[in-house]
């Protein structure tokens, strides 16, 4: 019996970085579409909905968000060693955490800093968790009364402040060749 | 922007319970590269290659065992979700952390009893564990230490310890329509 692998066509991680607000769901779902229509296997890996799932048993703690990200970064490895192509949107707001999952998942890894300032996500506040952090009601909240900080080397910047969703998926597609 | 999903080829779960050295890995390689052949994305979730990854914080406690079933099924659902099957190859001696994992990836769950008795394990040895164990050096050893509990209503039975690999992995694949 040989074992023939299926064809894996550039299976990859993409790591959305930003603060809560900038875009990352959105620009994450919104790739998944284009990977899709290509034929391409892929998934997202929402920080919010893995809550849900993986880390229930995670919350904001420091310890907590290295640990979250550790685990979908080695998730992500394990989608892409299957040739599914892993998006993974997560804060992520510690440089030493995205570090650890570039290192975690190899190459080829994608660091996309979803570059919208504070300003811009706290007007927009969907959620409405800038007020509720702005009123001293969560603590521990990104951009807020915890820090961001951002990339230093992305591999790619979107400006999600300013740039329209589908302006900024072309520039994904655009970066990943497709 | 439409989304077209790509086909995905009756995905699944297939959850392999059984002592140590019941054959686990090797029947889980075996099933991989039966479902590479036909093209079928597929990947393993090895329990103990999972514990130098996604797992390495978890020990052998109970609730240790609980968490390492809990995880990989979270991680099975994702890839089913992904269109991959995957292959859980992991002792989960417990009755209620197989339940669980049923609940969490829902169907299609498949829960395969590798079943060889302990006696067979033993002699095979193949890590050395059992020896240790009877030794009094693992504690909370399965089989040895620690319980195993039998499923009472597995979806499919391999008798691994007399079976040979090739006669188990047919009859996977008959189970499976392959």
């Amino acid at each position: 019996m040989s074992s023939v692998l299926p064809p894996v066509p550039s299976a990859r991680t993409l790591w959305f970085t930003g603060l809560s607000g900038a875009g990352k769901t959105t620009l994450a779902q919104g790739l998944l579409a284009r990977l899709h229509e290509l034929g391409r296997p892929a998934l997202v890996l929402d920080g919010d909905q893995m809550r849900q799932g993986l880390n229930r048993d995670l919350g904001f703690a420091r310890e907590d968000r290295k640990e979250n990200a550790r685990r979908l970064a080695e998730v992500a490895k394990l989608l892409n060693a299957a040739g599914v192509t892993a998006i993974v949107a997560i804060i992520s707001p510690y440089a030493e955490d995205r570090a650890m999952a570039r290192q975690i998942v190899g190459v080829p890894f994608t660091e996309v800093h979803l570059d919208a300032s504070i300003q811009v996500c706290a007007a927009r506040d969907v959620k409405g968790l800038y007020a509720r952090a702005m009123a001293g009601d969560l603590p521990g909240f990104t951009g807020v009364s915890a820090p961001y900080e951002p990339p230093s080397q992305p591999d790619l910047v979107l400006h999600t402040g300013g740039d329209s969703i589908e302006a900024c998926v072309a520039k994904l597609a655009d970066f990943l060749g497709l």
